[in-house]
């Protein structure tokens, strides 16, 4: 068997997440549609992680195992011929025998785009939460490195996560920045993983903390602090960005 | 009567055009629509020009006439909250009482965006043509000026339009021009006015000048030259960039 590895970008908007969900159309379940057109048997996709319905990705990761021996190029080719326009293969390259996507992915980077502008352009609606009414966002600048280290993550994890036993909710997070690219106002968080909807949950405090409503965001932070969940900011203003992965593993390219 | 302007940008992707057609989703319907929820009455809004469906606009300009007193930064305010999210009202100003937004135009500007990479994102592929094969871009920038001056736009104009009697095919294209910016191919012409399909077609010929299946641009531009339409180019790569009008007859703005 050849291990496959991929990059996929897409727009979330019209799916219900990565998932496989029996009946609805999600990321997972376009890629192994095609490649069992394509190989004509149904290859499982692994992913670096679950995307929530409605996020997008410029960079995810992905990998499959076949015996195919179709060219990577044409792989790309095929599979991109047959995916909706909404979802593109961007590399295709043969992997190291053990490559999985979501255990050697060593950080991920989420990008949330927050529009200020007073009016949304009808070509940036699904791609950014427009949020026009004030903000302190000075005051979220400064405590957005707050969440950086390594932390117990649970009042930012999702509701139905929070009584999972036996998962740790300790993540790493290397950097955790907003800051203002002209209209927009950005958060990028980089960390060693995310928990369900953390991503979302940090940016919906974070905008509490720019209207005034939260003060203490380390609070969150403290283990048992039993903070219910703040608002999750909506799906449409999250990008994944990239995954990275070890060096010394890096993928096969045979040619 | 009040006459009120204001700058429309939509996307065109889910509309079957600006002109209201019974039954399908256009642009001036969405307009009538919400504008009869504000004032309660039908209000007939009139447009630059057509645009053909699936063609967006960064401002078209529209003006209808109204007695109600609502001030325009409600007006638009009340506009945005009842329109889809893929229309935006980005300004709205009291007109001169004669203001007609076709009649009175000078020029309009319309860009036209072929995608040159090989992969078409997937947050691109609703705004641009996406044509990744072998194109001899230097002889497309070369001839596109071929079509500035006054000209009898016969050839490019939309097969049904072709033989109504009684319209002058003659437009003056005030620039028309092609060049790269980045991965994208950017075919941007300026006029006094359009013919239905007119761009569209325009690019259409452009690109098989690129090609190199059409040598003689200027043949299309000879009365009487009977040449069938050039391809059109698909919709989704065209904008309505903006409209000019004489300065002397500008917006009032009671403020």
């Amino acid at each position: 068997m050849r291990r496959i590895r991929i990059t996929v970008a897409y727009d979330g908007t019209e799916y219900h997440g990565w998932q496989v969900q029996p009946g609805l159309p999600t990321i997972q379940c376009a890629l192994e549609g095609v490649l069992k057109e394509i190989v004509g048997a149904h290859v499982k996709v692994e992913g670096s992680g679950r995307t929530d319905a409605g996020v997008h990705a410029l960079e995810q990761v992905a990998a499959f195992s076949i015996s195919n021996p179709i060219p990577p190029p044409n792989l790309e080719k095929a599979m991109n011929r047959l995916l909706p326009r909404d979802i593109r293969v961007l590399t295709v390259a043969e992997a190291a025998d053990g490559f999985h996507p979501r255990f050697d992915a060593r950080a991920k980077t989420y990008e949330y785009r927050i529009l200020r502008a007073a009016i949304c352009s009808p070509f940036e609606r699904r791609y950014v939460h427009h949020h026009p009414y004030p903000l302190n966002e000075a005051r979220m600048f400064e405590l957005a490195p707050t969440l950086e280290g390594e932390h117990d993550f649970t009042a930012f994890s999702a509701a139905d996560d929070r009584d999972a036993r036996g998962h740790s909710k300790v993540r790493h997070i290397f950097s955790s920045q907003a800051f203002r690219e002209g209209d927009r106002l950005i958060y990028r968080v980089c960390g060693s993983g995310f928990l369900k909807h953390m991503v979302r949950n940090m940016v919906g405090v974070l905008i509490e903390i720019g209207k005034g409503n939260v003060q203490d965001f380390e609070a969150h932070l403290r283990p048992g602090c039993g903070i219910a969940p703040g608002p999750s900011a909506p799906a449409r203003g999250l990008f994944l960005i990239n995954v990275e992965y070890d060096p010394r593993t890096p993928p096969v390219d045979p040619r």
